[in-house]
């Protein structure tokens, strides 16, 4: 259960990995859609959320790492507010909620940087990625908005990256007490593929399910007839007997932990042959994926076992050729699944992932690739037990690529082109799930979404 | 319906309102949520939309009021991007749709102005809203981002305001259409409103509506038992028998038109003796003011007029005193209703507020009052014929405030305290139609939501 003591904690931490300067951790402000004053739904900022747990826009944080201190700053609400707003808690009495004991107002904040940059101290802060806290950390900083996150602290990055890779007990509660909105999403996008059923509805009903979860999506729904298309967010297509319905979507806890989940269903319940044998490939290699998982073997070799599992399956089926670790380590594979096994997943969706991709994902003992396919792995580095990553092997077939590689015979040893030609207007199938590594092995957080074929069909049906 | 040839005219009768110097209209940009690549849904810039009508981000257009050139800045798709997000259609064939015969790379753009400004040329834009244009707009025009809203044009403003304000007919067709998803939206929200159904439920169930309708929510929902707080986004409440539950909620087009209204609801389906005398008043003073509402008439008439109505029957439950006309015209009533009648609706939901609300909702005839409620009137100045403005009495009581004004003896001679305080627990009615200006009156756009008691009530309990 997340307690006071669990952010007293947090910091307590974090002060253990700093010696100088003061950490500045700025929470968000209401993110401004077509005006002003019409917000998108309020999320807090996560390094802040983590450290200070308070949800609301306006806030600002900061800890002294030689005093020691810690202070929160804010307005409180006017009358103003309360008529609009509703009545709220002093900020003096949020502060108390998560054991910080100095609260100010928001003007002081300028006060306290300024002071401490006469007198030469380092103010340690994280990226900024939204334009507005760009600008209010500009003015507090002395530095054009743009160039802030040019000033961004490694020192704090990687002491933030060291506590939130590895999660507490409360947050790994949270994320499968949450899991179960996941299921609901995913089942109810399973029983509503049905033929003349819109993409845009099925994203829909997918929004509100969150929602009436405890929170807004953790990332822009995938829900597209044209899984080969990774990041789908077009949603006009209707759906037709014979389509691949991949999905793509997860939610946010209450406490702003995210599901991330990858299920693809076949619309009216039954799976051709052709697409049976493909989606067995994936489901095999996540199976495998998930097997492998467990501390002390790094996220990279993990992947590079998927995709050797993966060809050597479309081996099977004609579609690759030849020496199947050789494909792999050449990269022929990419052909197919340009994409990593997966990502760290917590309070972000891609956890940590404004702070920087390499020191999350990478240390000094394993380094990012430049190689097509292997270099989108955002996670490549050890695991540890109670990480929690995602696990989403897919096979794709995108026409855009395939001409592409064609036309210069591209890695021809290892891809069959004229039967890859066959399956062109495929799709694509993607199968993913949350894993937690345990001190062993690693397991699937709640009750795992069905994925094997029949079960899979069988969902789709009992939505008839 | 919307064609090529709506935008090729908005562009030409934007240009004869102006002759010196050029319009840059910047698009919206991706809005990050908790890291850059994690964006919230994508909504493009109002005005933006208006005079170009393309829908994705990081696109810029340029109105030439001298040479009468139009142009489009934007970047075409690479490899990359077609694997993550698709196929896409060149900005070429993009411009093309809306009638644009010059396009360019989004970084000649700030040649283009660069140019312009050596020449002493003016650059009219519209003030930004969003910290990245700000920072964007701020490098091309040499401005700090957080002072380019000060430069604004007012003059493009009012040209655009002058063209918004009077809806064309294919606006007013597409805002009509999609009054069928929020008359479900609302109709849905009546069926749930039962005792042990959360304001959470109800709330995902309404966006999950909007998005299957057509788009995101045009604005946060709020969705309460203690409507007594206007703009209330907090949805912890789980209902009880006796509640009001008082939903406002609107929902975006496909093209990106707002609706919104608001029904309060009997929790469980049967209104109290007192809950329907105050229920019945904001109806009537609802109907009273869409009958008055016509060309000619300032809507601070019509609001004048439903805040008298208002108050004569808070008179004859012995909430009100004395003369009502008096306590109208000081501001008396304004402890039940400190918000104004309504607002222009359009491609926002508060039309046009980015500009300046001023400059929209008054004008030389009609000035902003600074009284406490009256103040609170976005929408001041005389109506013309097809403006669509939001027709929204309520009636509230807000404990603070009704604590803040007795301990003052505040207007004693108008409101009967002794009588309020009986109130205090009541919460609050709020009862909203979009309506269209017609040539000789005015109506609702769309079937009318259920508003009367007993409709609202058979609504109730038809979803038990």
């Amino acid at each position: 259960m997340f307690t006071k003591e669990t952010y007293i904690n947090r910091r307590k931490r974090l002060k253990s990995k700093l010696d100088k300067g003061i950490a500045l951790i700025m929470g968000n402000v209401d993110a401004s859609m077509n005006y002003p004053q019409n917000t998108y739904h309020f999320r807090q900022d996560s390094t802040f959320l983590y450290f200070f747990g308070l949800d609301h826009a306006g806030l600002a944080g900061l800890i002294d790492f030689e005093s020691g201190e810690e202070m929160l700053f804010g307005d409180d609400f006017t009358m103003d507010d309360i008529i609009w707003m509703g009545p709220q808690p002093k900020l003096k009495e949020n502060a108390e909620k998560v054991g910080i004991n100095q609260s100010y107002p928001l003007s002081n904040l300028n006060k306290v940087i300024q002071k401490a940059l006469s007198q030469g101290r380092t103010i340690h802060f994280t990226p900024p990625y939204r334009g507005k806290n760009m600008i209010a950390m500009g003015a507090l900083l002395n530095l054009h908005p743009a160039k802030v996150k040019d000033q961004a602290s490694t020192e704090l990055i990687k002491a933030c990256v060291a506590l939130r890779s590895v999660k507490e007990p409360c947050e790994i509660e949270e994320m499968e007490r949450h899991m179960a909105t996941a299921y609901a999403m995913h089942t109810t996008a399973m029983k509503m593929a049905h033929p003349g059923k819109t993409e845009q509805e099925i994203t829909g009903a997918l929004e509100g399910i969150s929602m009436s979860g405890g929170g807004i999506v953790s990332f822009p729904i995938i829900c597209s007839i044209h899984g080969e298309t990774l990041h789908n967010h077009y949603h006009g297509n209707t759906l037709q007997q014979g389509d691949l319905l991949l999905v793509d979507a997860g939610s946010e806890s209450p406490l702003h932990y995210a599901t991330d989940n990858t299920r693809t269903s076949p619309v009216g319940g039954q799976f051709t042959q052709k697409q049976k044998e493909i989606y067995q490939i994936v489901v095999n290699t996540n199976n495998k994926a998930l097997a492998a998982t467990k501390p002390g073997i790094t996220y990279k070799e993990v992947h590079l076992l998927a995709c050797k599992t993966m060809a050597a399956g479309l081996k099977d089926l004609g579609l690759m050729k030849g020496d199947m670790d050789e494909a792999v380590a050449q990269g022929a594979h990419a052909l197919f699944m340009p994409h990593g096994l997966g990502h760290m997943i917590g309070l972000d969706v891609h956890d940590m992932e404004d702070y920087d991709q390499q020191l999350v994902g990478y240390d000094d003992e394993v380094r990012p690739s430049s190689q097509f396919g292997l270099s989108a792995l955002r996670m490549g580095r050890k695991l540890e037990t109670h990480f929690v990553v995602t696990n989403e092997p897919g096979i794709y077939f995108i026409p855009a690529l395939i001409d592409q590689w064609k036309k210069t015979g591209k890695f021809a040893d290892f891809i069959n082109y004229p039967q890859v030609e066959s399956y062109k207007n495929f799709g694509g199938i993607r199968l993913e799930d949350d894993i937690l590594v345990t001190e062993t092995g690693s397991r699937i957080l709640g009750k795992r979404i069905p994925i094997n074929p029949e079960d899979v069909e069988q969902m789709v049906k009992s939505g008839c």
